[in-house]
């Protein structure tokens, strides 16, 4: 299996956290986005939608959008649930990652670190958006050690991504004490060094 | 069954018109977003997230994010390819549906229609994401009737359900042949009126 991927993408790093979780031996092909390595017509003939994380499967069949990946590769596996409502709750929240979180706490990463642009500067709406759903996610975590059920899934994976580098976007953590006893639990699951 | 949702809302539309093919029955429960109704106390107490649609399940449970929803009320149904990477197409096309084709079509679409935005002065990066993903989609519906494999799938309800209302968004569909032919053909496969 190859993973194209950027080692500064959550997203990204998902997909090699839950392939190192199961065992999975791949390629890590590092594909800059920076650099417009996700613009040429090699990569856009590989995924049109231009963008990583892109798995190219051992049947050399390909498949994008990260949520997407972690579902298909931890198929049959304890990460995720086998209970219905247990699973369709892991969909929801990865779900809700993209749409809720995603666009605000990795977003407003991007831009301070990446970008340049200082915390204070980051539009309104992100900022707040962002602590709306951190707070969504330390509700949760008050109740739960992990997202989904009493065991780590592939929710937990794609929430931590952007979740453990939220500070770097200026989001102060401090105040979401059970998500950082999260993070460092689904770290110390994944075998991770505390960020 | 009880669906929470908004008859202005494609992600709640979607949940009826699934559950309306699969032959189960339900309340619809009117949850008017432009009125509040989704941040009042008793609904915030339901979905923390305060989004619809929500849906209480016949064991009382609750679940929200439509696309999460309809793979959990699809299983078992035809709905959901049988084969695993079809099935993995299928979560990618409704995870990219959430992140790179609702916030543009639909965003659009509500500032047009219902907050009476002139098409004009909609923000460019909207209008051309929203072209991109029209794009994306009508050069997969030139090599393909549905969006996977050879039959209607929970990816094309999902991605249908803004597609078809594009144009109240300042979308110009004509431009996407293959994308109003596929409209057609799911809008019949739904028992839906064309828009």
């Amino acid at each position: 299996m190859q993973i194209y991927g950027d080692s500064i993408s959550g997203n990204c790093l998902k997909i090699k956290w839950l392939s190192d979780r199961l065992g999975l031996t791949y390629d890590w092909v590092e594909t800059d986005i920076l650099k417009g390595q996700t613009r040429t017509p090699d990569f856009l003939a590989l995924n049109p939608a231009g963008q990583v994380p892109l798995v190219i499967l051992d049947d050399g069949r390909a498949l994008s959008q990260s949520n997407a990946i972690l579902l298909h590769l931890a198929q049959g596996s304890p990460l995720i649930p086998e209970d219905a409502y247990d699973r369709a709750k892991v969909l929801e929240w990865m779900f809700w990652e993209q749409y809720s979180h995603e666009p605000y706490v990795a977003v407003a990463r991007f831009q301070v670190r990446y970008l340049g642009k200082p915390v204070a500067e980051l539009e309104p709406r992100l900022v707040e958006r962002g602590h709306a759903a951190l707070t969504v996610m330390e509700t949760a975590l008050e109740k739960s050690r992990f997202l989904v059920g009493r065991a780590l899934s592939v929710a937990d994976i794609a929430l931590v991504a952007y979740t453990r580098m939220a500070g770097e976007g200026g989001f102060d953590l401090s105040v979401y004490p059970a998500i950082l006893t999260w993070i460092r639990r689904v770290e110390s699951e994944l075998g991770l060094a505390t960020v």
